[in-house]
């Protein structure tokens, strides 16, 4: 059934007719239909997701809904993040081709994207991080993808005019931002009947959540900061469960919640979920598989990530100071040693800004309506809400007292600091 | 001759004409032409402004032309600033009638906004801080239009929904943020054929001014707000000349800069010209008119329009507490403890970014394109460059000092200490 604005919801069969009606898909696929393989594999939390293969090509087709995927269609969401997604996905392409994924066409009508099938062993980051495997291009591949796609789209390489109207392009992109607005920002501190959390082990700690006066003020000016600053285009869901890899290959993929935003948001996202990811191993370890190198190799990661994105990024400034970006003219951050101190201001600020993002955004895990495999997968409850409960400690230190880290070094070692025995 | 696009520069002539096309402004002059007044009286940098009386009404008709009036056609600039002006003058109506004139008729193809007449004896503030008029509502009014256009166009007020479709709205105004980013934020700081100053006694000061690495680290930050956050609505050019008074009336007009942006450079406008009125005082004295009290004034009403708007600001904050804005939940901040944390919070960052943003202004107004006639007016440019080195001095120390200020006290005394046997 095609709806007035041209929109049908497909399924395994009337996406294989769609196909056919598609020159440009037909070709990718080899032009053969015989033997066509499509599976329905959407995991996530939003859309649909089909895989489609035929024996000589491959490609994905993922379809937004006009409501929310997980709950149904008592929370509807505009299918319009489609565009976004698209839109992003082709500009980080753009901007990193080695790690965002081919986009083939879009159909805004029918809100459908289709892009290349990262195909075997590609899977999801989160499932490999609850398996133990180490990827260890992935600190030098996500710190590629982040200094690349939020260097080129601030004002450090933007002409203000191109910002303000790329700006007010993903202004468009409102209800996205508001599931944001309500599940990381505000859910979490109040009560809702969308919050959930491991009962009875954390009622008294996420009750502690919405008590506590200084994290709500914090809270606060981080949540005024993704609603007002239009600092970078940020992708809005860099969770290691927007992340396909392999050894060899890092994939950043959905990003539907792109819009204008603090670059903290996405470094945040990428790190917090890391140290999420840290505090599950305990729930994953077993007799004669204690974790204990693969915590360290997760250590690793979160410090190489934020050093090798803060020197990348700051080489491409260097690179790009006299190019067209419009906060620091050349003429007047001319010298080395006013160069030097605006990047170190700008750099610590961006610090600050990532730890509390990253912060809220373990915390909206642990007690609000979302939560990560990474824990969920721990069957013993107690064992889990062990592990969240740390989490969720460390989280709240971090929110709180995020200023009074210098290095990320200091973040690992407060990290270290709270499971002694563990790790060296 | 009439272009493609429909517009014609009006001359006092071609005006009537307009006027007798266009029934809602007949009916404001009472349909009366015999004993018309027409007369341009634009004395401002961008635009042509005519009065038009009649024996029974009267109106203002502005107009802007594709370029810088006081520049000429050599720096184009988009005509379509009027339609932002007329936007921002309506939604200033709404939220504020007693400080903002009426808007009558707005057409956009001509770049032409009519208004109320703000008859005799309204002046422009800056003629009156220059003649050394008192105006003891002066605090209370601008208090007023502050706190609530502020108030109510920010995230205090807007659901988050409706705040980034009036940011989209409003980045059409990329134009004219250009223009303040250049002569605001980036010649002041660098050599630039605009740049000018009492020269030669302020060429050492204009050089300073392009070598203090210190007070270019602080500026970027200011640029880089004033480009990336948008706060609230704010009028963009909020100086002494573009507000008319008179002893009971305080009226707001020229907001063609309107844009989406931190609140601190309104309110820094508008402070910052106090300040530069006080600093100009020494060369308007005479003999027996040493303007000592004057200039009590001006530092009274630069500590009663703070703390005023702070107050006032502060109550629309409690007074709709539970209302459509999205940034503080009142299920989150609802008891009064944490509210009069997040409110101080708020305000406090407020003053400091206003601090900064008058400095900012300060500086420009004295070794950037634009002068204000409270200098350029002292004929005697010994005089006038001794005025505005302490000026800049006090500039200066306020952009980088901000953060050091508690109270709009301490700033009023750090401007008394620069001028001890001056002032009591
Ligand atoms: N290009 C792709 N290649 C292979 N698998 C993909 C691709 N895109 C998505 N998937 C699979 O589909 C799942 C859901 O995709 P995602 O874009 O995250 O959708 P959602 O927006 O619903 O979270 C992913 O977790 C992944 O397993
Ligand atoms: N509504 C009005 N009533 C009376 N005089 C006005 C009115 N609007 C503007 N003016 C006069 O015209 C001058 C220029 O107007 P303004 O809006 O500031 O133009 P510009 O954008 O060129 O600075 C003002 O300084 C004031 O003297
Ligand atoms: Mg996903
Ligand atoms: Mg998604
Ligand atoms: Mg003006
Ligand atoms: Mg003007
Ligand atoms: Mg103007």
């Amino acid at each position: 059934m095609v709806s007035v604005d041209g929109f049908r919801a497909l399924d395994e069969k009337s996406l294989v007719d769609y196909i056919k009606a598609t020159p440009s898909l037909c070709s990718k696929l080899g032009n053969q239909f015989e033997e066509l393989q499509v599976k329905e594999v959407g995991d996530g939390n939003l859309n649909f997701v089909y895989i489609v293969i035929s024996p000589s090509g491959s490609l994905v087709i993922k379809q937004a809904l006009p409501y929310i995927r997980c709950i149904g269609e008592s929370w509807p969401m505009t299918k319009e993040r489609a565009y976004f997604e698209a839109l992003a996905l082709k500009e980080h392409g753009r901007l990193c081709p080695d790690h965002v994924p081919e986009v083939y066409h879009f159909d805004r009508a029918m809100s459908l994207i289709a892009m290349r099938y990262l195909e075997p062993p590609h899977i999801i980051l989160r499932k490999g991080l609850i398996a133990g495997v180490e990827y260890p291009l992935l600190a030098e591949h996500m710190s590629d993808f982040m200094a690349k796609t939020l260097f080129f789209t601030s004002l450090l390489y933007h002409s203000t005019a191109e910002h303000r109207k790329l700006v007010a392009e993903y202004c468009g992109n409102l209800e996205l931002c508001r599931l944001t607005e309500q599940v990381v920002f505000s859910d979490p501190y109040k009560e809702s009947q969308y919050n959930r959390w491991t009962s009875p082990y954390l009622d008294r700690d996420a009750e502690a959540v919405r008590q506590d006066n200084i994290l709500k003020l914090e809270v606060a000016e981080l949540k005024s900061m993704f609603c007002e600053r239009a600092q970078a285009l940020i992708h809005g869901d860099l969770h290691t469960g927007s992340i396909m890899v392999t050894q060899n290959s890092t994939q950043v993929i959905d990003p539907e919640f792109a819009v204008y935003g603090p670059m903290g948001y996405d470094i945040g996202a990428f790190l917090g979920n890391l140290i999420l990811a840290f505090f599950a191993q305990d729930g994953h370890s077993s007799e004669g598989e204690n974790r204990k190198t693969y915590k360290e190799w997760i250590l690793r990661t979160i410090e190489d990530t934020w050093n090798l994105f803060q020197t990348k990024f700051t080489s491409l400034w260097n690179e790009h100071k006299d190019g067209p970006g419009e906060a620091y003219l050349s003429a007047i951050y001319k010298d080395s040693e006013i160069l030097v101190l605006v990047q170190k201001k700008y750099v610590k600020n961006l610090f600050h800004d990532s730890l509390g993002f990253g912060a809220a955004k373990m915390i909206r895990r642990i007690v609000g309506v979302a939560h990560v495999e990474d824990f969920e997968s721990i069957d013993d409850t107690s064992k889990r809400a062990y592990c969240e409960r740390r989490a969720l400690e460390f989280a709240k230190t971090l929110l709180k007292e995020r200023r009074g880290f210098q290095t990320i070094n200091e973040v690992v070692l407060a990290i270290r600091e709270l499971t002694p025995n563990e790790v060296a």
